[in-house]
C-alpha cells in the first residue's frame, strides 16, 4: 500500500475542486463533549484526518467483525439477530471507540416463516394420490453449518400456504412472455405447477405471472448455467470452489412491494393501523417454493412435451422440455403430477434498527446517513455481514478519533443497522416513514453498503448522478487491492466503464432500483443515494450473483476461501465508503455535482425523441416542452456550478455556502411527485420509478406509452401519456428553479 | 395619529421578545444595487425603519389607488384586467418607488362566462310552453355604473348550459339536510327547479345536493334577512345605505375545487395536459343561476304547499312556503312551471399573475410572500381592489426606501397580484403548482390581504397558529382608526376574542378555509399563512358578508360613502400587514411561535376524547397514541422556545439562527401528507383539511368517524378511522421531530 504517494498524486488530479487547498483548514474543536461554540469559521475537509482514517481502516479487524457477525444464523427477529443488536449498541457506546450516542428503533412488522411443525415439501404423486417421490427443500450439511435449529429451511417468504397439485410445466424465467409462449404452444396451463428458474423476472413476479395464466403453484430453482458457469457436480462446487452446491436453494421475499406489507406509508408501531392480512396486496397469489437444482434436475429432465427454445435451455444434464407432465420411460409415470405443499405462516414480530450518531460540529442539522441491514437468511457472511463488518470498522475508526477529541465532522453522521431487509427493506422503510419530515428536511445523502464484497475484482458504484463526483474523488485517492499499483478508480475503469459525452471514458455508475435499503431513501424521500461494493470480473464469470447468495453456504469459510481471503477488498470498500462519508460530512461545499444529472436527462430525452416522438406526434403530443425543460435544467446546473467556483475563489460566508448547499441537497427532492404514480407504492421520483416500457426514457412516459400503444386516438391511455409528460416537464422545471440563483424569484 | 407614543408604549408591552433591544441593530447596506457582501453580522428588525414605514403608509394614496383600480370593471382576463397588469408592472418598475424587479407569469386557464349572444333567463311558463313571465338577471342602473359592455351579467360560473323546466320548490340553503327535509315532507323533487338562498352550503354544493335528489335546475338568491339585516326597499339600500339593492345579484364560481379545473396539480401552461372539459370533475351537475331578491320574492311569495319551517323563513314580504308549484290566486297559475335558461360557455383564456420582488440582503433564499388577487366580478372596489390598493401602498413605501438605499430586508419579499381568483383561486394555485419545490423549500410565510376592509370596526385575522404572535406584535403597536385612542390590538379584543388557556382573553384568530389565495399555500404547500382585514361590529349587523359582495354595486362610491370614508381602516390594515411583513422579513429570529399550535392540538384532542373515545373503544381503537403525540409536540415546541430564548441572551451565530429558523419555517410542512385525503384535491394539511364530520377534532378523524358511524364492527369505514388516526399521530410525531434539537437524531 502506498498511501502517502497516492494522496499526493490524487489531490492534483482529483475532482476535489481544490477545496482544501484554497480554503485551508482551521482549528478543530478539541473537546469531544464540547459543542463548537463558534460556527463562523469555514471548516473544510481535513486531508490529514482523511489520511488517518484511510490508514486506520484495518482488514484484519473487518475479518474479526465478520467472524463474530457470521458465527451463527441471524434471521430477522431471531434471538441471534437481537444479540447482534446488543453487539452494535455495545460497539457504538464504547468509551474508547464509540459514537456520541446509540439507540434502537423498534417496529412490529409482518414477517413470513415456514411452519416449524410442517416442512414445505415437493412431491410427485400418482393419480391415486399416492406419493411416489418426495423432495424436502433442505440443504446438505457440507461444512457442518447447514444444519441446526437456527437454519431456516428454504422457502418463499410471503407465499401463501396451500397444497396445489397438477402436471408440471417448465416456464423458463416465469415472465409474462414465457407463459404466453407456453400458451402459444397449445399448452393448457390451468391447474399446472410451473417450474421456473431464478433471474430476469423478480421472485414475486413469477408467481403473479403464473397465476394470471391459471397456474396453481410455482417452483423456482437456480440453474447452474445461471449461477455456476455451468458447473453442477459436488466436487466442482463449495467447499471445493465458490460454486453453489447441488442442494443449495436461494431463499427470498416474494412480496411485490417493499416495507412492512400491512402498514404502507405508516411506521409499523404496535398501535398503527394495519391492513387486513388476508387482503393486503402484493403477496404472491399462489403457493411458491424454491428448490435446489439437484431436485429441479430430477423433475425437469423427466418432462415430456416439446423441446424448450434454445434460450430456455440451461446447464442441467438434459434437454429441457416444456411438459405438461412427465415423459414415458422416465423416472416418473406419465400420469404423475407434482404436489407443492407450502405451510408458511405470517407472524407479527419485533424488528429493530440500531442507530449510531455523531453530532455535527457546525451544521448538526445536516445529516449524512450510512446504512446496511443486519439480518441474514442464514449465516449471511457475504449478505449482509460483509457490509456490517465494514460498517463497524468505519464507525470504530471515526469513533476513536471522536473520543480522542481529534475530530468532529461539520455535519451529523447517522450510522444505521437496518432490520428485516431480507423481507423487503422493512426496517429502513419503516424508519423513513416514521422520520419522513426530519430526514427529508435535513439529509444530505444516503450511503448504502449492503454486500460489501461480491468478488474481488473491482469497485462497483450505483447511485443518483450527483454522487458520481464524490465516489470518483474517493476512488482516485485509494490504491486498489492486489499488486497492480493502480488506484481503485483506475482499476475500476478497466472493468466497468462507459463513454460520457462530458468526461470521456469513465467508470460507469449504475442506477438504483429497489435491491437494498437505499430504495426508500431515493424513491420515497428523494435523497441522493448510493450503494458501494467490490464485485466480479465479468470476463471470468457470468454468475447472476455470487453463487451461495441466500443459501446456507454463505459462510465465513466461503468468504475466507473464495471471496476475499485477505480481506483487502473489504478494506478497499471501507476506504471508499469512509472517504465518501468524510467528504459528505466535512466538506465546506457539498461534493454533490448536480450538473451530472444532465447526462441522464439528455439520454432519456434522446431516447424519447428517437423512439417516441413520431408516435407522440400522431397523438398531437409534442416533446418541445421537454426539450426546453432539459435545457433549462442544464443552464441552471451549469450556472450553479459556476457560482460555486466563484465563491470558492473568495472567502465565502458560511451563510452563503449554506444557501448553495441547500440547493445541492434539495435538488433530488425536486424530482419527487407523490401523485405521479399512485399505483406504485413509495415510488415518487419521476426519474427513477420502475420502468416497464421498453424505451429507455423517463419511466412515467415510457410506461404510459407502452400502455397506450395500440389504443385509439383520444383514449384514456393517451391522455395518461400526455399527463406523464407534463409531470416530468413540471419536475424538471421545478428542479431548474431549485438550482437557479436563490434571489432570482 | 400618535405614532411615536404608540411605539414607545408598544415596545415595552409587546411580544417582540426584546429582539431589537437585546441585539441592537447594525449598519444597513446603503447601496440599493449592491448586494450585502458580508452576511455574518446579525441584522435584526430595525425599529426606526418600522416606524418610518408605519408613518409613510398613507390613507389618501390608498384612496387614489382604489380610484384607479375600481374605475372600470376588471373581470379576469378582460382588457381592463390586462391593463391593471400593466399598471402593476409600471408601479413596481418605477425608478423612485419600485422594487428590484417585476414580471408576469401567465397561464392558460379554463374560465366560464355567460354567452354574449344569449342572456341567461328565468321564465315562468304555462303547460303549453308559453312564457308568462320573464326575469332577466340584470342589476338596475342605480348609480350609472351598473350598465355597460364590461359589466358581466350575473351568472353561476362553471354551471353547465341547459334549459331545465319544472315546478318550483323552496329549498332553503340547499344543504343535503334541506333537500332531505323536503323529501320527508312528501315532496317529489324529481325534475323540479329548486330556489335556494345563499349561505351555509357553498355555491357549488347547492347544485350537487340538489342534483342528488333529482332536482333539474337551481336558482340562488340573497335573502335580505341574510345580507341587509332585513331591509329590502330601494330607499333603504344603496345608494341610500350600504344595503344590497333589490336588483343586486351575487356572482360567483360554482366549481367545487380550486385551481384551474382541467389541470389539477399541473401548471396551466399551453402545452400542459388538460382533462377533457366534458368529464372534468367538480362542475355543478345541473344548470344553476343566481337571481336578485326582487325576482326571488316574486317566485317565492307565490309558492303553494306547506309552510317552510321557521328557520327557513327570511325577510321577504311573505310567509315562505315549500311548493312544489305556485298557489292558486297568486301571480301565476297553478300549472305554471319555472324554466331556467343557462347559456354559459367554457373558454380557455390567458390570465397573469404579477410578481414584484425585493431581494433579501442576508438570506435571499428565504421568501416572504404577500399577495392578493387583482380580478373582480365587476368594479370590485371592495373585492379585491381594497386589498390591491393596500398592496400598492405597502410596495410603494418599501420600494421608496429600497430605491433610496435606506433599507433592504434580511429575507426576500415577493409581492403577488393573482389572476382569476374569482373563478377559484386559479392564479395562485397554478403558481404554487409551477413553483412547488422552490416555494416549499424557501417560503417563510404567506400573507394574504384580499378584501382589506369589509367594514371599519375592528381588525380580523385568520391564520395558522404560528402567525398569531406576529399579528399580535404588529397590532399592539398601531393605533386603531377613530377617536378611541386604543391600539388595534386593544380595539380588536373588544370585538372578537376568546379565552385562551395559555394567554387568557386574547383576540381570536380564525382558521383558513379556501376563501382566498392563501388556500394553496397552506393546504397544498404547508406554508404558515394568514389573511388580514378590517371588518364588522357583529353587534350592529348580522350580514353574511358586506351586502354588495360580487355585485355591480361594489363600487368606489360604495366604499367612500359606506365602508371607509376616510380610508383610515384601509390605512390600519396596511400598517398591520406592513408591520407583519417587515417582522417576517427582517427579524433575526422568525417571529413564528410554533408552540401556539399546542392550543389547537389540545382542543382537537379534547373534542376527540369527549365525543369519540367511547365509540372508538367499541372498535378497539385507542386515542392513547394521539395523547402521547400531542404531549411530544408540546414538549418539543416548548423546548425550542426555550432554546431560542437562550440564544437571544447571547450573541448567536447566523448559522445557529438559520438552523432554528429552518425548524420554525418547516414546522407547517411536517403537517402535510399528500396521501392522507386522496379524494380532496390539494388538501394535504392533516390539521386544516375540510371537516364535514360534526366533532371539532382532527378533520381526517372527524370525517372518517362520521362516515363509519352506523357501519358494522370491522367495516372498511372503521378501518379508515384507524388509518386516519395513525396518519395524524405520524404527522404530530414528525412535527415534534422537526422541533426537537437538530442534533437529537
Amino acid at each position: 500500500m502506498q498511501w502517502v504517494k497516492v494522496v499526493g498524486l490524487g489531490v492534483g488530479a482529483a475532482a476535489l475542486l481544490g477545496l482544501g487547498i484554497i480554503l485551508g483548514h482551521f482549528a478543530i474543536p478539541k473537546g469531544a463533549e464540547q459543542p463548537a461554540s463558534s460556527t463562523s469559521d469555514p471548516q473544510d475537509l481535513d486531508l490529514e484526518i482523511l489520511k488517518t482514517v484511510m490508514e486506520q481502516l484495518d482488514a484484519s479487524r473487518i475479518q474479526e467483525n465478520l467472524r463474530e457477525l457470521a458465527r451463527q444464523p441471524h434471521l430477522a427477529s431471531s434471538p441471534r439477530d437481537e444479540a447482534l443488536v446488543q453487539l452494535l449498541l455495545q460497539r457504538w457506546r464504547d468509551q474508547v471507540s464509540g459514537l456520541d450516542s446509540a439507540r434502537t428503533v423498534e417496529y412490529e412488522v409482518l414477517l413470513s416463516f415456514p411452519s416449524p411443525e410442517r416442512p414445505n415439501l415437493v412431491e410427485v404423486v400418482g393419480p391415486d394420490g399416492a406419493v411416489r417421490h418426495s423432495y424436502l427443500p433442505k440443504e446438505e450439511n457440507v461444512t457442518g453449518e447447514q444444519e441446526g435449529p437456527d437454519v431456516v429451511q428454504p422457502y418463499a417468504a410471503y407465499a401463501p400456504p396451500g397444497t396445489p397439485q397438477g402436471f408440471l410445466v417448465y416456464a423458463n424465467h416465469g415472465t409474462e412472455d414465457d407463459f404466453k409462449y407456453l400458451q402459444d404452444q397449445g399448452i393448457n396451463l390451468q391447474g399446472t405447477i410451473a417450474l421456473t428458474r431464478y433471474g430476469v423476472a423478480g421472485r414475486g413476479a413469477k408467481a403473479v405471472n403464473a397465476a394470471r395464466h391459471g397456474v396453481a403453484g410455482v417452483l423456482v430453482y437456480t440453474d447452474p448455467g445461471d449461477i455456476n458457469d455451468g458447473r453442477s457436480l459436488p466436487n466442482e462446487t463449495f467447499p471445493y470452489s465458490w460454486g453453489l452446491p447441488p442442494s443449495g436453494v436461494e431463499r427470498g421475499s416474494y412480496h411485490e412491494y417493499f416495507g412492512d406489507p400491512v402498514t404502507p406509508y405508516l411506521p409499523a408501531h404496535p398501535s398503527s393501523f394495519r391492513l387486513n392480512w388476508d387482503n393486503a396486496s402484493g403477496f404472491p397469489p399462489i403457493p411458491a417454493q424454491p428448490i435446489s437444482f439437484q431436485h429441479a434436475e430430477d423433475l425437469l429432465c423427466n418432462l415430456q412435451g416439446p423441446r424448450a427454445p434454445e434460450s430456455w435451455q440451461g446447464a442441467l444434464s438434459c434437454e429441457y422440455q416444456l411438459g405438461p407432465g412427465f415423459k414415458q420411460g422416465g423416472k416418473f409415470t406419465e400420469d404423475s403430477q407434482v404436489k407443492v405443499s407450502v405451510h408458511n405462516l405470517l407472524v407479527l414480530r419485533n424488528s429493530s434498527n440500531v442507530l449510531g450518531i455523531i453530532r455535527g460540529a457546525v451544521e448538526p442539522d445536516r445529516y449524512v446517513v450510512y446504512g446496511n441491514h443486519r439480518d441474514s437468511w442464514v449465516h449471511g457472511a457475504v449478505d449482509p455481514s460483509s457490509g456490517t463488518a465494514v460498517l463497524l470498522e468505519i464507525s470504530r475508526v471515526l469513533g476513536t478519533l471522536l473520543k480522542k477529541g481529534t475530530w468532529r465532522p461539520r455535519r451529523s453522521i447517522m450510522f444505521a443497522s437496518w432490520g428485516a431487509e431480507e423481507f423487503g427493506l422493512i426496517g429502513s422503510t419503516e424508519f423513513t416513514e416514521e422520520f419522513f419530515s426530519k430526514l427529508q428536511e435535513r439529509t444530505v445523502a444516503y450511503i448504502n453498503v449492503d454486500i460489501s464484497v461480491f468478488a474481488n475484482a473491482t469497485l462497483r458504484g450505483q447511485g443518483t448522478p450527483p454522487v458520481q463526483n464524490v465516489i470518483f474523488s474517493a476512488a482516485k485517492e485509494i490504491s486498489s487491492p492486489g499488486p497492480s499499483g493502480l488506484t481503485i478508480y483506475d482499476n475500476w475503469i478497466r472493468y466497468i466503464n462507459r463513454s460520457s459525452p462530458v468526461y470521456g471514458v469513465i467508470p460507469s455508475i449504475g442506477t438504483l432500483g429497489a435491491g437494498s435499503d437505499y430504495a426508500p431513501f431515493v424513491h420515497f424521500l428523494g435523497i441522493s443515494s448510493m450503494d458501494l461494493a467490490y464485485t466480479y470480473d465479468r470476463s471470468k464469470t457470468s454468475a447472476r450473483i455470487y453463487p451461495t447468495y441466500h443459501t446456507a453456504f454463505d459462510t465465513l469459510e466461503y468468504v475466507e476461501k473464495f471471496v476475499d481471503p485477505d480481506f483487502s477488498s473489504h478494506q478497499a470498500v471501507a476506504r471508499v465508503a469512509g472517504s465518501v462519508l468524510l467528504r459528505l460530512s466535512d466538506s465546506f461545499f457539498l461534493p454533490l455535482k448536480v450538473s451530472d444529472y444532465s447526462e441522464t436527462l439528455q439520454s432519456f430525452l434522446q431516447a424519447a425523441q428517437q423512439d417516441l416522438s413520431a408516435l407522440l406526434e400522431q397523438h398531437s403530443i409534442s416533446l418541445g416542452p421537454l426539450v426546453t425543460a432539459v435545457e433549462k435544467f442544464e443552464a441552471a446546473a451549469t450556472g450553479l456550478g459556476q457560482r460555486i467556483s466563484d465563491l470558492q475563489k473568495g472567502s465565502p460566508d458560511p451563510l452563503q455556502v449554506r444557501m448553495v448547499n441547500d440547493q445541492l441537497m434539495l435538488l433530488e427532492r425536486a424530482f419527487l411527485n407523490p401523485r405521479a404514480f399512485p399505483e406504485e407504492r413509495y415510488y415518487s421520483h419521476v426519474l427513477w420509478a420502475p420502468r416497464t416500457g421498453s424505451v429507455a426514457t423517463f419511466p412515467g412516459l415510457a410506461n404510459a406509452c407502452s400502455r397506450a400503444n395500440n389504443t385509439n386516438l383520444g383514449s384514456e391511455e393517451w391522455a395518461e401519456v400526455h399527463r406523464q409528460l407534463s409531470i416530468v416537464v413540471a419536475a424538471l422545471e421545478g428542479a431548474a428553479d431549485t438550482l437557479r440563483p436563490v434571489d432570482d424569484l
